[in-house]
């Protein structure tokens, strides 16, 4: 194998498939990067088993050359030392020779590199994926999805099918619901399917967390295919698989209420920022609670109070308040994820009294549902 | 006591005082900041008893009012809480009333934080220190001073007084001195003093790290005080103490070698980067060493090599290099640090042989040097 490679494409891809190689793999080969050059280009492959991603560099793009293929063929390199090498290079092009014994040298300006590879014939398969059913959805959509749901996924391993994602496909909808069974967040959108697939499927939290920071920021498509076990996404010119969680997600439909017995339209930003204010004193004692209480005149306060430390309180206006009084204590980092989850200035909050879960919804927007469990103070 | 002060000066004052304040002092009115409010304004003084930082708020700045005194008076209150708390109040006016029991409002906008405080009364006095002896500097000069020699005190407190900067006044002309036993970097800069007073004293490397952090970068000059174990920084608005190191610094002066064999004059930036390069392959063995040695044609090699990862190498130009042929070993990470301190783009290395220790200075400038105790490599 011998390429000429411009070094600036290289690292990104290095990078990109970096996300999925771990150094506390239990495989050896795990910790390398596949490189394989063929005729079209150069392809990159990074996996922990769990997380697979492929990046593929090809020999021209818009017109100009990035990659000149001298013989093709393949090497796995230790990854740590590979992107560390990668980065700091010092010319643009780079040039990359496996030589005997799997010994390969990284050429660029006058370093050079020989690192100690591995046979790339010992590197795992990547799943094999019918692409049959597959569904299509902006790239941009697809990440404020993610990040609109994902925080809400339990970091404990007591039920591990609560770490991931559950996303639902019927009727040409697209459902992401997360839950650690504390708060849950729900979000959903349009699809554009080439059939009437249904799907209902768990995707690890984590490598939703991964894919969503190697996704570029535009409103390109992005191909998604699902199969029994493993959740496909295609980019351009990136692939990135990922197992998917076995056994059932709970049926979180009963969960919401739909009735409400206090109903409340507020500022965004004024709501976040006041019980922001309040958390402060909260985080040291009783778990980061803070109160809500209904006050006349359209107001409510929120307050807080740490007996060694001291207490806060703050007044903010309604846009509009209805229905019976109420105080209620929640957890204010469980309500601050919510909020800064949603979009818009506007958020409706529906609560069904002091003891059970209420909803936050941005107003003119059913699309996206964060329900919180209160805590119990008395 | 009760005042109305500006948001943003409080905040950058809290900021200042809090680089002295520790959560793990033994004191317990230690993790307070205490504050004091007079005729002339607002003092904070925060204090590990090792470092303290007094910062005070003038009433009025530039012909603009900065804190309203309502009523004078003093209160200790926990820095973690208040910190957090005057950074993420509404208003741009803060409120501050110590009312009954130490117990303090903080008023901004709608929010209220009631915190319980501290008597003021049972805060250890600072050092009083007697202003006849004083130098000038300038700040920026200050900090570079700083800059170019604390990264090479010890880090190990089998020898406390390595762990200080050896800071030695004596003709107008002030030194700064750090070693480790591995590495040494000395400065130094002419300086105006009030008499011909003469110094040796240590300050402790973490207390020059802290005040680098905090003094502003500008050429306004800046007051040190030194007593017999105290010294005084004073800026604007800011007095800064901190203890010095009990002990004899040892004396540096006979490991500087007066002669040398082989003279290298090299672009500083070349230098740094092929070492850093070199040292990716190193860090995993032998304690991250690399290899220099002379080759024809006004030449060095950079190398390293790793058995189990592979190996590095890269010839780099000199400007001009005279004497006998070298192969030396030496610390990357040592000789990346002393080049980092440097100042300008060329610089002269003089070696006396490869178990010698040998010396890096930019060229044309004889106010800084860098010495580097080499490695046995067989």
């Amino acid at each position: 194998m011998k390429f000429v490679i411009h070094r600036d494409k290289l690292v990104q891809s290095v990078q990109d498939v970096m996300k999925a190689v771990s150094s506390r793999t239990t495989i050896p080969i795990l910790t390398g990067i596949k490189i394989v050059a063929h005729s079209e280009g150069v392809t990159l492959t990074g996996s922990d088993s769990d997380v697979s991603i492929e990046s593929f560099i090809p020999t021209e793009e818009d017109g100009n050359e990035i990659v000149e293929i001298i013989q093709t063929g393949s090497i796995v390199l230790q990854a740590r030392f590979f992107s560390e090498i990668v980065k700091k290079l010092p010319m643009d092009l780079v040039e990359i020779e496996v030589g005997n014994h799997h010994s390969t040298i990284i050429r660029s300006g006058k370093a050079e590199f020989s690192l100690i590879g591995l046979d790339a014939e010992e590197y795992p398969l990547l799943p094999q994926i019918e692409e049959e059913n597959l569904f299509k959805i902006p790239t941009d959509l697809l990440k404020t999805m993610i990040r609109q749901t994902v925080f809400a996924v339990s970091t404990s391993e007591t039920r591990p099918i609560l770490t991931g994602v559950n996303w639902k496909l019927e009727n040409n909808e697209l459902i992401c619901i997360a839950t650690d069974s504390h708060r849950l967040a729900l979000r959903k959108a349009p699809i554009t399917a080439e059939n009437q697939s249904s799907y209902n499927v768990v995707i690890p939290g984590k490598s939703l967390n991964e894919l969503s920071k190697i996704l570029d920021d535009t409103n390109e498509l992005i191909e998604i295919v699902i199969t029994e076990n493993q959740v496909l996404f295609k980019a351009k010119n990136l692939l990135f698989f990922s197992r998917l969680l076995d056994g059932n997600y709970p049926d979180t439909s009963r969960l919401i209420p739909n009735e409400s017995k206090t109903n409340m339209t507020i500022n965004s930003k004024d709501f976040l920022q006041a019980i922001d204010r309040a958390s402060l004193l909260a985080k040291e004692a009783r778990n980061n609670v803070v109160k809500l209480s209904t006050l006349s005149g359209g107001t409510v306060e929120i307050s807080s109070n740490s007996p060694e430390i001291g207490k806060v309180s703050e007044e903010i206006q309604t846009a509009d308040i209805t229905g019976e009084e109420l105080k209620i204590s929640f957890s204010a980092k469980y309500v601050m994820d919510a909020l800064k989850a949603l979009e818009g200035t506007e958020i409706n909050v529906n609560f069904t009294g002091a003891m059970r879960p209420f909803v936050i919804r941005a107003t003119n927007d059913d699309s996206i549902l964060q329900l919180i469990l209160p805590v119990r103070t008395y």
